[in-house]
């Protein structure tokens, strides 16, 4: 295809085989070797340019980045480990090789922390707008996936950090959750997690659905990042409106029997056996509605 | 995110948890119980309005088929089966859920005969062009994966049926050639393969380059497919090109140490130990050099 980049070549360079990845990459297929013991996870998610990023701004590098960070923590949301990933490019006509290189790279940098191999991809370019699509291969490795569906009347609504405003540059370059929650997973007590991609609000709600319960959040318990106070300055939102309704914070929001013994993460609420979603405020308890995926670039 | 669709929940509404995929769809991540036995194929593959079709001109119905289509071809040149597939639409605003349903329709028609299940999906709404990436998981299932780089000089070189002008119409609409791969993959004397996407005359250096031989194609072996003929008609080149250089027949081409006892297949050519691509005229052998990607839409 004229404009198509072999970067093929360029990625089975930095690959040579493994037990894990026994043929050598560039062909029609990559081939991998599953262990017996492990189920294989798999999920996909692209990221638009005008959407997720704004090329005008932001590096390739941070958006390949962010593009693998966005599946890391899906895996983190299941509490598996990545194991593989395979990567598509729509590249806009004339972007160039060193572009997509960069792009690369950063998908690179996020996925090599966790040794989650690049096996394969494709990329074309185009006369449309950059697009990013990550696919990627998680395994359970000892640890029985998370769901949304398992969360009980009674158990303890929790996150792993701060929330809100991520808007201000934290959406391009978080960190996934992953150790914390193979962590928290392990100690037997979580009942439902997922992390927070498009707002609490929204978020909890995906919870509660699936697993037929509602929730009252604790206003004054919910963790709010420096972010979320520093955007409510300037747009008179009030801070916790951030931290309750932003997207993109990619924080784990879990539900447990019990409190985990494990550090930074906050409880924030309970689950209620009637369905419904409800914010508690001092003596005050009104609807917690998500009030829209607030990202705007 | 505005202007999204949740087809998550229409597709998961379609497949109840099976033994292969036994957690309900719609989580973080879809989860499956790998046979220990097989080999694990994948491979990822897009589809972008303006390069692989054309949106003003093909049904969305059309443009499904062809994404997955693409992807179990990528299958048939490994002779796996496909197993499980996992979709990303970016989709053009205000394109409507009806669309994307028939794009959904589309793959779900491509991948349904060969059982292989729509696991996951990722859809955006864009201010951009309609991209669809679709990524398959193969499963080895008692035949071991043909590569590209075991052709050895002296293999016949075959392909599984007449090639050029697929422009006129095919290229929307082709069935992969997953049934005559097992077959021929089967024998035992297939030493290497792949799908022709990229026209005869490259996709062959494919296999030289990474079985580190030539080959030379014999010029009147070669079956010309009847819209080879007609473009002929209509550009002056000749159908032999067409033949030789046209893009997404999406045959197989591969190489046998002895031909196969498989209905439907033509011999066109030999492996040679020194590198090099010819074509063999009568009495003449001129370089068989890429003419590049010939498909314009």
């Amino acid at each position: 295809m004229p404009g198509e980049f072999d970067l093929i070549d360029w990625i089975k360079s930095q690959h040579p085989p493994t037990d894990f990845v026994p043929v050598p990459q560039g062909d029609d297929l990559a081939v991998l070797r599953w262990n017996a013991a492990d189920l294989l996870l798999v999920g996909v998610d692209q990221v638009l340019d005008g959407i997720h990023f704004d090329s005008a701004i932001h590096s390739p590098r941070l958006i390949g980045r962010k593009a693998m960070n966005r599946n890391l923590s899906d895996c983190a949301a299941m509490a598996c480990l990545p194991a593989a990933a395979v990567v598509s490019v729509a590249l806009p006509n004339g972007a160039g090789i060193d572009y997509a290189k960069e792009l690369y790279l950063g998908l690179r940098e996020a996925a090599d922390p966790f040794d989650c191999k690049l096996v394969g991809g494709d990329t074309g370019s185009w006369p449309g707008k950059l697009a990013v699509t990550v696919t990627l291969l998680g395994k359970s490795a000892g640890i029985q996936p998370i769901t949304r569906s398992g969360a009980k009347p009674g158990d303890g609504i929790y996150v792993t950090g701060p929330l809100g405003g991520s808007i201000l540059g934290r959406h391009m370059n978080f960190t996934s959750r992953i150790v914390i929650a193979r962590e928290l997973a392990a100690t037997g007590s979580v009942t439902a997690m997922l992390d927070i991609s498009d707002g609490l609000s929204r978020d909890l709600r995906q919870i509660c659905n699936q697993s037929h319960v509602g929730a009252v959040i604790d206003a004054a318990a919910v963790p709010i990042h420096d972010d979320a106070i520093e955007l409510s300055r300037r747009d008179r939102r009030s801070s916790l409106e951030h931290a309750l309704h932003d997207g993109e914070d990619h924080e784990l929001l879990f539900t447990a029997a019990h409190t985990p013994d494990v550090k930074g993460i906050v409880r924030v609420g309970t689950i209620l056996p009637e369905v419904g979603t409800w914010l508690q405020q001092g003596d005050h308890r009104i609807e917690l509605a998500p009030r829209g995926w607030q990202h705007s670039l």
